[in-house]
């Protein structure tokens, strides 16, 4: 038995879609599946003979369309999965786990971590040694606090819940700008910009606020398409996998 | 004694990059390092504590430059790494290596496998079970043919001798257009688009010809520019690595 791991790249919005399998169930899940890359997603499900099982959001993206509802009509017994505080998506999602919430795809488990701050409901999900972040820990980078009932402060402490698990953890963000791919918590903790472990929390807040970002080009699409899951680009998108 | 690899992304010619070491010795090597990425990878090399050894490219990239010689104002006692067919890059070269070649870093061993058909000197690399394929093989798909002595019949022998290597050996290209990171000789011997385990050598030349692209478009500046083993760049490239 071992776990099958795909890492995915969506050029426009420099998102990592990511998924994991069992080799021996086949049982999959996805995290933060991207509409427009559907059709490649599918294909490469079909072609490893993948049974999808959940389909995981890390948070509400305000950047993307997420690809849940359309996937589901592919995978109609998986079940989309959301942060418990994301309750604008509730009516969509089929679970809304919290801190601890285990999800299995074989003989593995994803576990649940809370790590809101970038948005109230971000999660991150640990499996084996991987961790994925969502928009919480980026690699020399955190998440932007500035809408969606962001945080820094709450984000300061999310993050160093992350920080008390294994130097080893491998660290998978849901966004990447400059080409990395992934990192580990011990890296993190010693080179990140935003965060590191010795920086106190009103040097982070400070950094967060430094941040001067326009908002996220498409989030007024984003946002609202999000809390139905995708549900609103279901008509539009084709897939191979009939 | 683990291997530390890093897989690296360029987003305007969509090339990877890696980084791969020795956690003991830290001795290092980099295939395909982009020029205008230098102060991304010296800063990686720099916190992880890595001793660059080599620095490998798979061949005469004609869509960007190489960072070679400007790494090695960096790291002095480096060795550009080239295949032994690419002889406009001899003078600038340190290493020229055919079939079997073997580069240690540490108690690991990159072993060199002579892959032309994409260009003359075309070089595969492989370390433990990874295996970096250059633009010869892509993630479901392979290089073009078209230019810098480039050959559909010779590629296609070159991508069956890979198919020999066991299934479960992972490929890394050199480029990935779809967001893809990583496959495996047994996926691509099933699924690659332009050739497969079964398709004949007249099969995968009517492929390749039947690509319809453009030149590269920094074609005119890559190919000599990196025939002197990005030189030129040295002069206007920083690096954080002092």
């Amino acid at each position: 038995m071992s776990l099958i791991f795909k890492q995915l790249f969506e050029n426009e919005s420099c998102t990592y879609t990511y998924i994991l399998a069992e080799s021996e169930t086949r049982e999959a899940a996805i995290i933060d599946a991207v509409d427009i890359m559907m059709e490649r997603d599918t294909a490469l499900l079909k072609e490893l003979n993948l049974d999808l099982k959940f389909i995981i959001e890390t948070h509400i993206h305000a950047d993307h369309i997420t690809s849940a509802c359309p996937l589901k009509k592919y995978y109609p017994k998986a079940k989309i999965v959301m942060g418990m505080e994301n309750v604008d998506a509730e009516s969509c999602s089929d679970i809304m786990v919290n801190e601890g919430h285990v999800l299995p795809i074989g003989n593995y488990e994803i576990k649940a971590i809370e790590t809101p701050g970038h948005t109230l409901g971000c999660m991150s999900y640990l499996i084996d040694n991987k961790l994925f972040t969502g928009d919480s820990l980026f690699i020399r980078s955190t998440g932007r606090c500035d809408f969606q009932g962001g945080s820094a402060k709450t984000l300061y402490k999310s993050i160093h819940k992350l920080f008390k698990l294994p130097d080893s953890t491998e660290v998978y963000p849901a966004h990447d700008y400059n080409g990395f791919s992934v990192s580990t918590i011990g890296e993190e903790k010693k080179f990140n910009s935003m965060i590191q472990e010795t920086f106190d929390q009103k040097t982070f807040i400070k950094n967060v606020n430094s941040l001067k970002l326009d908002p996220p080009k498409k989030i007024k699409a984003s946002i609202p398409a999000n809390q139905s899951c995708g549900l609103i680009s279901a008509q539009i998108l084709k897939s191979p996998y009939k």
